[in-house]
């Protein structure tokens, strides 16, 4: 199919109204949609907050009788099932949509095709494909999760020119410029969760929190081998904000305590050994509708994550520094031999004020 | 002065042609001349081996005739001193020439700001200030080194992401791309003189010469705490193709010995501190026509001139690799604070093939 410009633009404004979705509509991926009726844009929407309407039904209503005979723009295939909500793929067929461009296939199983075959059914022309690598884009970590029934998990490393995350002292305030450090509220926005180790909780003490933009907070995640955290620290104090999870190791059962008092929740993973234990942890994530967590640091646990290859997107940021000593933002268990280290596929480089960022998925991703 | 588009065109052009020459005038800085008559280039010139012309009688030389009443664009200002070879504002008066264009003035005492008044006086029209900038930047070493009275320092880093330029096994093949190892070559083209330290000798043996590119080849240099290098390296083997200096440091008077049966230079600082030690070099290196120097490693003797606030531009290439372990690029004596650490000025980044590559001038350069 070879799309119009008017359709590349109709698509790309369902996009967009996605991206500003990102973040608010956890565990459902984030989906615009468009309709447009005689050349004019008659209705638009997004996926609203889990349990609310689809990003069709918020179009369709606004489209009101002028979705007759209209086209849909939608990011996601429209979902034909009845989950918190009736099947969207009913409302367009019963709005008397004429034709629905689509930018890519759900790969939820309930879904995957099935939307399409139902729309056909009904004498609708469907067309797919168009913006797909943009709308892929946009639910990588919903794809990830709903296929392989664990969390997609961000690596985010603020660090110096010569790889260091803090000074002799510790003092990490600030590697990176500002416009870096707004991005990283982005990035938190886009997550599910954000996660820290321990030691970075005692050390900085950060609130984990998505401030200079709009968006929901995301979950709060520690990552400990002892059983308590620190309770003079934001995340303790404020843990009936947002959901608080104090992620624990050690061997035992797996088991998931909730403290209706501090407000944390517990969550045992019942393994010691670093691989296995955070293995079990993306599986409970996910099992948990958290279905993606942003790995903020520290050293250990950003570490840990990479070098057990469950890794699916590294944010490196390198600020204009260099300290010439102080914490490494990488230090794996076992270095690696210079012919199989890791690689990042898909590499992205860009400019944050004076900090360059560069993003990929690491090559060791299992 | 506003100057015209076919003014910049030929002055490009004159860049270029420096840019070409660069490497191989030492210690003269490298310029370009183009002599335009009737709308045409009629003679273009680069300065030669240091001895031979300069750019502006070659450029004359071909345009023969043809000269009178043209104009002549050169990327520094004419000098007018006899030096190796007689004053090139004699020739450019002798030669009818009728407007000078001119990048930018020399700052060598000898000439800054004479040439222009003895064209002048000649009645020829002068403009200058033309791609300033532009031409600054081929003579940056020079200009520094004529006003500093000592060797421009530019160092040279690989290193993986994570700041790394060995695994733990001490390997480092390769850490970075071809096309950044090819722009290494360049590098070492554009500089007098080429420097590492004798572990990196003892480590890697590297042939220091220029390699996928003509050029002359610069001196090679050694840092050394102790008296001797190894026997057995490219280094020590070929000391007769290229001039190849052995810098030791050490208590004791400044002097500079050669070997005439092994070819090497052993080049005696008379000082033990490295601050002291390194600057006294950078004098040596002025007094002996190095003008410039790139440092290529290893960690210490990058991390000592870098420290010591002794270098004029950093060029960082990062390889698309992450180690987790190995030996990092910097390690100073001592850290800095993170309110007190290096930042690049000027800074600008560019990639090369899979490689980020990172240029700038250190805020600490004394």
């Amino acid at each position: 199919m070879l799309f119009s410009q008017r359709d590349t633009m109709y698509m790309a404004r369902a996009l967009g109204l996605a991206w500003a979705a990102k973040g608010k509509t956890f565990p459902n991926p984030a989906v615009g949609a468009v309709v447009v009726s005689k050349g004019k844009i008659v209705g638009t929407g997004a996926t609203q907050f889990c349990g609310g309407p689809h990003a069709e039904k918020v179009a369709l209503r606004m489209a009101g009788k002028r979705a007759t005979d209209a086209t849909l723009y939608v990011t996601l295939e429209p979902c034909c099932h009845y989950g918190r909500t009736p099947p969207c793929t009913k409302a367009v067929i019963s709005a008397g949509i004429k034709r629905v461009v689509v930018a890519i296939n759900d790969p939820n199983p309930l879904v995957n095709g099935k939307g399409f075959a139902l729309l056909k059914a009904a004498g609708i022309a469907v067309d797919t494909g168009l913006l797909q690598d943009e709308a892929a884009a946009v639910n990588e970590d919903f794809f990830w999760a709903i296929t392989k029934k664990r969390a997609w998990i961000t690596l985010k490393l603020a660090c110096t020119l010569d790889g260091r995350i803090a000074d002799e002292q510790g003092d990490s305030r600030w590697i990176t410029g500002r416009e870096a450090r707004t991005f990283g509220h982005e990035l938190r926005r886009r997550h599910a969760g954000v996660a820290i180790g321990r030691i970075t909780l005692e050390r900085d003490n950060p609130r984990l929190t998505v401030r200079h933009m709009k968006g929901f907070s995301p979950a709060r995640i520690v990552f400990t081998s002892l059983e308590k955290v620190p309770l003079n620290t934001y995340f303790s104090r404020h843990a009936k904000k947002a959901r608080c999870i104090v992620v624990v190791s050690g061997k035992g059962r797996r088991t998931i305590v909730r403290n209706a008092n501090s407000g944390l929740e517990y969550w045992h993973t019942g393994e010691k050994e670093t691989h296995a234990h955070l293995s079990v942890f993306l599986e409970m994530a996910f099992e948990n509708n958290i279905i993606s967590v942003l790995i903020e640091g520290g050293q250990r646990l950003a570490s840990s994550f990479l070098e057990s290859g469950l890794v699916n997107r590294v944010y490196l940021f390198y600020g204009n520094k260099i300290l010439g000593r102080g914490r490494e933002g990488m230090l794996f268990s076992k270095g690696l031999p210079i012919n199989k280290c890791i690689s990042l596929n898909k590499k992205q480089i860009f400019l944050l004020g004076d900090t360059i960022g560069i993003t990929g998925i690491p090559d060791n991703l299992k």
